[in-house]
């Protein structure tokens, strides 16, 4: 197997990418394709003494900077010199097997969009994310690719997001619901409500719609939403998490009484063990794009060596399940029903 | 002053709301006006020996089982006899100072709509919650009224949160944001984008966009959003924000260590108050309907009565600060504004 790693994408590179391919290869055996250049690259591996990585030559990068039409241009151009064109072009050519960046979000999803184009059937692909919730774990998307969505849209997330957790997450038949401000059907914005019905007549498991208190009671393994809702819900539950840990910590801190003082000491070491387990992306390292037409796993910026071994595992974790072709399947599948459908 | 609360709104009615009414004119000195079935509320307060208070005869409630039709009409009919008609128009005929109510919250905007009106120049009323941020508090609007917005309800929910903010927080300037995916302008929906410019060229504090990491790390005074979003942000944070917390429960007690073991016993009571003062919704108790041409505020159907009194208090507040006047004279202002601009 071949995982792509872009060396020229999280906020502190190549320093955290050269560690991860390193990690990756001593863990899982298999060569690892690192993206960047090698003029800088190539010194600092040999330095480390590394083996069972190919470096691969890309002179430009896509940066937090870049956007709009200088973006396009970068993801689009059949030349592109950027790390992510290269990278992707290498699945897109068969020659390796996932990609996976820690870079520029946009940039990421235009160049994989321009180059890969989408599964067939697919309208818009989906930034798919892996929430934390009581008892287990939920796919969420779209968490951001997608500001706008139709319908449709929403309904093709939920066969894709289905797919994903059936084939990682190992569940035979992923409860569906749709983010909403209220469970009850009827309840939602426009979006929402032509949405439901749609999800209703489909062959998932649709449980219906689904606020807060659902998601993170674990109540459903897939949940859906625009990519703007998405995005609002990913990151301020992530402020707020960080933000109800600081303040448990600053309490126990401030507190005047010594036996308080001392059981915050005590537990100190856990308690941060505990919020980061909990809390941490690095577990998951990256998320899948789900709807293009091959395996693209977009990273945090912040990403730190661990986090991108992380990635490069969830990668490889796609590849081993056959994650695209049973996603090509199920969206085929769809299609065939709606031909066959009365309109 | 004389607030009116609705006896039949909470989960547990109408004993927290007796309960709130005796402590309310205990704490605050002035008279409290309970709406609800006489014959029921009246042996319960004589057996409370309870002074200050006055009873209004409401014989129906609206009930989270009521929607649509039978709710508007409940809510409409001049002659209705629930608790929320008879308690708004108490208001609105000058009787009263605010209504308060835990009950159905589509019950309570709708009869607030159809009985009061909005105030001139307003399209939409915004449900306003204040969130616990870091060093202090943000005023999110619109949390759940309007599910579909356009740019400039957005608009109006900015210009009436910052008078909130202003008289009410005592924010002199309060920072003004609007809930993106992202924080540079350009980022969002399509209604983000069309109500970025509207809000720089306004009067008020505009900082642009905002994040999850913003919102909760308090670099914003107010935060606008349309109701469904700010309604998922509302139910999707106080879910994390318990989930957080019980986890670290769980971990403490599931930890072998015997420090740790002690260390959690020591904290338990610490942590669960921090926990509780930091996400208890009980210090605010209740959110303004901001645009109704009257102070109406809607609590949680969960509410005990010391939520109720909370509410009761931050209704005062409101009538004391004249909110519903400067309200209606910075909108007043903003119309004039543009009438005047070239259109």
């Amino acid at each position: 197997m071949q995982i792509v790693l872009d060396a020229m994408g999280s906020d502190d590179c190549p320093g955290p990418e050269l560690e991860a391919a390193v990690e990756a290869v001593r863990q899982f055996g298999d060569e690892i394709i690192l993206v960047g250049p090698v003029e800088q690259l190539k010194p600092r591996l040999e330095a480390q003494k590394a083996s069972g990585i190919r470096l691969v030559d890309a002179t430009e990068v896509i940066t937090m900077e870049d956007k709009g039409m200088s973006l396009a241009l970068k993801a689009k151009r059949p030349k592109s010199k950027t790390t992510m064109a290269i990278g992707i072009d290498l699945v897109k050519n068969g020659e390796a097997d996932a990609f996976v960046t820690a870079g520029n979000t946009g940039g990421a999803m235009a160049t994989a969009y321009f180059r890969m184009g989408t599964l067939p059937g697919v309208e818009r692909a989906g930034l798919t994310a892996t929430f934390p919730v009581k008892n287990g774990f939920c796919v969420v998307l779209d968490i951001g690719a997608n500001p706008d969505c139709k319908p449709e849209h929403l309904v093709q997330f939920a066969i894709m997001g289905s797919v994903y957790a059936q084939k990682i997450r190992g569940i035979p038949s992923p409860r569906v619901g749709l983010l909403s401000n209220g469970e009850e059907g009827g309840k939602g914005n426009e979006l929402v409500k032509a949405t439901y019905p749609l999800l209703e007549a489909s062959q998932l498991n649709f449980i219906g719609n689904v606020e807060g208190k659902e998601l993170f009671g674990g109540q459903a393994d897939v949940v859906v939403c625009d990519g703007f809702t998405g995005n609002i819900l990913l990151k301020s539950t992530e402020a707020v998490a960080r933000l109800v840990a600081e303040m448990i910590g600053e309490e126990l801190k401030r507190s005047k009484n010594p036996g308080v003082l001392l059981g915050g000491l005590l537990i100190k070491k856990t308690l941060k063990q505990a919020i980061k387990q909990k809390l941490d992306p690095d577990e998951i390292g990256a998320a899948p794009l789900l709807g293009i037409n091959g395996l693209v796993y977009i990273g945090h910026g912040r990403s730190n060596a661990r986090a991108l071994v992380s990635a490069i595992r969830t990668a490889r974790q796609g590849v081993q399940a056959r994650l695209l072709d049973s996603i090509r399947l199920a969206i085929e599948e769809q299609v065939n029903r709606q031909a066959i459908l009365p309109s």
